[in-house]
């Protein structure tokens, strides 16, 4: 598995089912969501931009992609979740199975986020990302080539104590 | 990561959110509990019968333990989620990051099994169980000492459809 194939297998729309254990209260977060998955052209301006952001030549962008996402959660059922990001993979020249991930809005919070992945031999991307008040770390792998599932972990900052862990089955409802 | 480390690592008594995503009709349950998991000897005499049983040399058998549950339901806030099984892992001779996982009772069906179980190199227990109707795949790792995350897929006994995907956020509350 390489990030090519990583991102070719997670195209398409998929209906998301998200459980966030709220740790320090045991709390649990049920969120439903549609999330779409497109491919970019290397030289999408977007792409382009947020590459340059970064300082880094657009040309070593592989398989960047749009994310888009909307749902509801029983929380607070007022609020509707939606937003969109463009993720761009630089693969590391010696290492292709690993890199970092550009992106121009984060989940944890709303501003441009670096993140650094690594996939496994088994085929999971694992990925974290260091933001100014928190740590997230992302396992995502496919249990069925229609079933995307997701682990994500918000740690403090220092990277210790894990404040929430959330799990997502994604099913797939429409081929990218 | 071997058998002895992972099974020392979760002794222990655990607080429990897990969540199950019943994936037909997008269905949350939330389930609370407390599990309790217990070094048994390799002599204790429930060790030496499962073995038996299974017509295995119970001095075969590593790091046997006790696991016990109880808990609730969101689903059905009547039935009281009680339990408790023996689990004796038999490591392959030769490749000891896998091997056999017996159990007097399993989780899909409250019957004996026999689980095969894989350690990864970063740390992750695997194992798939066959049941008569179904087949249970479940990942078990540590995000920190204190923090053991599960994740549970009940598939039909093919193997192919996901029926139930559940993710177990487990806080160590004793140490064992």
């Amino acid at each position: 598995m390489d990030i090519v194939k990583f991102v070719k297998l997670s195209l398409g729309r998929w209906r998301s089912q998200r459980s966030a254990h709220h740790l320090a209260f045991a709390h649990f977060e049920a969120v439903t969501s549609t999330i779409d998955i497109v491919a970019l052209a290397q030289d999408n301006p977007e792409v382009v931009n947020l590459c340059q952001s970064y300082q880094i030549d657009p040309k070593l962008a592989i398989s960047p992609f749009r994310m888009s996402w909307e749902g509801e959660s029983d929380w607070d059922e007022q609020e509707v979740l939606k937003g969109t990001t463009v993720l761009v993979p630089i693969p590391d020249s010696n290492t292709p199975n690993k890199g970092c991930l550009l992106r121009d809005q984060g989940y944890a919070e709303t501003i441009p986020a670096v993140g650094n992945y690594t996939i496994t031999e088994d085929g999971t991307f694992i990925l974290q990302t260091q933001y100014d008040r928190a740590t997230a770390e992302e396992k995502i792998w496919f249990a069925t080539p229609n079933l995307r599932l997701r682990v994500s972990l918000i740690k403090t900052s220092e990277g210790t104590g894990v404040v929430t862990a959330s799990f997502s089955s994604e099913i797939r409802s429409l081929k990218g």
